[in-house]
């Protein structure tokens, strides 16, 4: 099968079909996402060697589950192994011994098959296009922020960052308060977010300091989180989403003594996703740019760098 | 008066007695104690220029409220304007304009008097001690923590620092859960919470990694978050209490990936802290090491810096 591996450098190459162990289905590709963790690890991130690729939806070619068979899915991430510590805290997303589709240890869906546990896979309605289908897994990502944080409906939210996540997560927390704005510097980015009514602000527009109840950080590079501590009022919450290849230096002392509570968030709950898709109650269809083909991966990544793109599909 | 000056360089010089602004008492200052943060400040944290100290024990010389008039007192060290936003969101410890005694923009204990609102003083019980009443402030700071998160009896607790302020906070979290472990560098400072039953490791010793519920940063050192990210389980909670000079590298993926709370610390309620020094449930004597009096206070704080030295108190 054709598959876009990255060792070191991203190429297109010809890999043995996979075969899925016990409780794994194969998966036949559709269509896939690049996402920006895609682009951080080909600069160092997770010292990930492998395919590519972790957002997807395919059909299910081979599987135990007969039920499946056939199905149109889309699949979470995080592998377990049920069996350590971690696992046995219910934790299994955080599993010690996991692998991670296109990330860690497993090889990712900018392929023409993939295999993922069983225990992994949902199935799409049959109304949610596969382009549209390909957004579940960064769409759960930004549902895990209401799981982890009550939100009320008069909290001041910020979001920094009005790329691919920031826009997601931007559609979500405002069904929660609507006193939410949305922080970007591409202007045209942030025009797409006002077609949904979502208050927007560029960056270099003065703010002030300390005001916001929630800020998200989602701009994906280092200067979010010195910025997310400047808006966040003490005793605030600062999510934190952006992950990165390298150390930043960053002074702790302010949020000591602001007693600011920064969470981690990453990976969320498929099934609101794939609701809200179904349901129309948050869009994402405007956000893609391109849709390249496999054998043109290289061409789709180096796309993906690019200011005038957004979300960039790959089609097998 | 007498008091130690921090210019840049710290001296012991010759001031007026302040006078009490409208709401505000006079304290003849019996003694105080020197915090890690006093010689933070001498190396340049916050910018503070005035008078060092923000543990004290003294006797109200001067007020309006008769009820506090000769009384022995000890004070909470934000001055709130209650006025401002933050003020009305009931957060005057945040207040926008605050000053904070011997800290910001207010001269602090290391001198014969001071001046605080009333309605910072508390009381001290006859049967506390001058020199255990000086432990209410960082004490608080350590009743601070179960304010802020919930602590079950079965959580896996490790305190990183067994200093002045580690030590505390391992004595009231040991009334919460038993599964508490102490991390510290120096052999005889862990020895002294050992007589108090309290389990104590050596930094150097091995630790397994990503096994605590709960990881109180408390070193005062930049290592101690790497440190404490390192420690906690995914999920779990670090609760920050150091605060340093100048920015330090982290790597922010990890906290992002491992979902981990982080939450700044700071000052704490007086209450729980004076009663647990009265009844003695929290032990401090013995970390005294020197008392020094005011007119030697630029050789208390070189001595506080040695590392043979533990609390040291300055005396009037």
């Amino acid at each position: 099968m054709k598959a876009l591996y990255f060792d070191g450098e991203a190429q297109v190459i010809d890999l043995p079909t996979p075969s899925p162990a016990k409780g794994e289905a194969l998966i036949r590709i559709l269509k896939a996402g690049i996402c920006n963790t895609d682009l951080e690890i080909m600069k160092g991130y997770m010292g990930f060697r492998g395919v590519l690729g972790h957002e997807f939806v395919g059909v299910v070619e081979e599987c135990e589950n007969s039920f499946l068979q056939g199905k149109r899915v889309v699949g979470e991430i995080n592998c377990a192994c049920h069996t350590c510590p971690i696992c046995r805290m219910e934790l299994p997303h955080h599993c010690t011994n996991r692998t991670v589709l296109g990330i860690q240890g497993r090889n990712g869906a900018f392929a023409e098959f993939v295999t993922l546990p069983e225990q992994n896979l949902h199935i799409v309605p049959d109304t949610v296009s596969d382009e549209i289908a390909v957004f579940t897994e960064p769409l759960a990502a930004a549902f895990r922020i209401p799981e982890q944080i009550e939100i009320a409906s008069t909290d001041r939210i910020v979001i920094l960052g009005a790329g691919k996540l920031g826009q997601l997560i931007a559609q979500v927390l405002y069904t929660h308060s609507k006193n939410l704005l949305c922080i970007g510097k591409n202007q045209w980015k942030l025009e797409v977010l006002k077609h949904l009514q979502i208050p927007t602000a560029h960056v270099d527009e003065p703010r002030e300091r300390g005001a916001a109840d929630i800020v998200v950080e989602s701009t994906g590079s280092y200067g979010g989180f010195p910025r997310a501590l400047e808006l966040v009022r003490p005793e605030g919450t600062i999510v934190l989403k952006t992950t990165v290849a390298h150390p930043t230096a960053f002074d702790l002392s302010v949020p000591v003594i602001n007693e600011v509570r920064v969470l981690g968030s990453r990976c969320g709950p498929f099934r609101p996703a794939l609701d809200a898709l179904a349901m129309g109650t948050v869009e994402v269809g405007a956000m893609i740019t391109d849709t390249i083909e496999l054998k043109d991966g290289v061409r789709a990544l180096e796309r993906a760098t690019q200011p005038d793109s957004f979300k960039i599909m790959i089609e097998m």
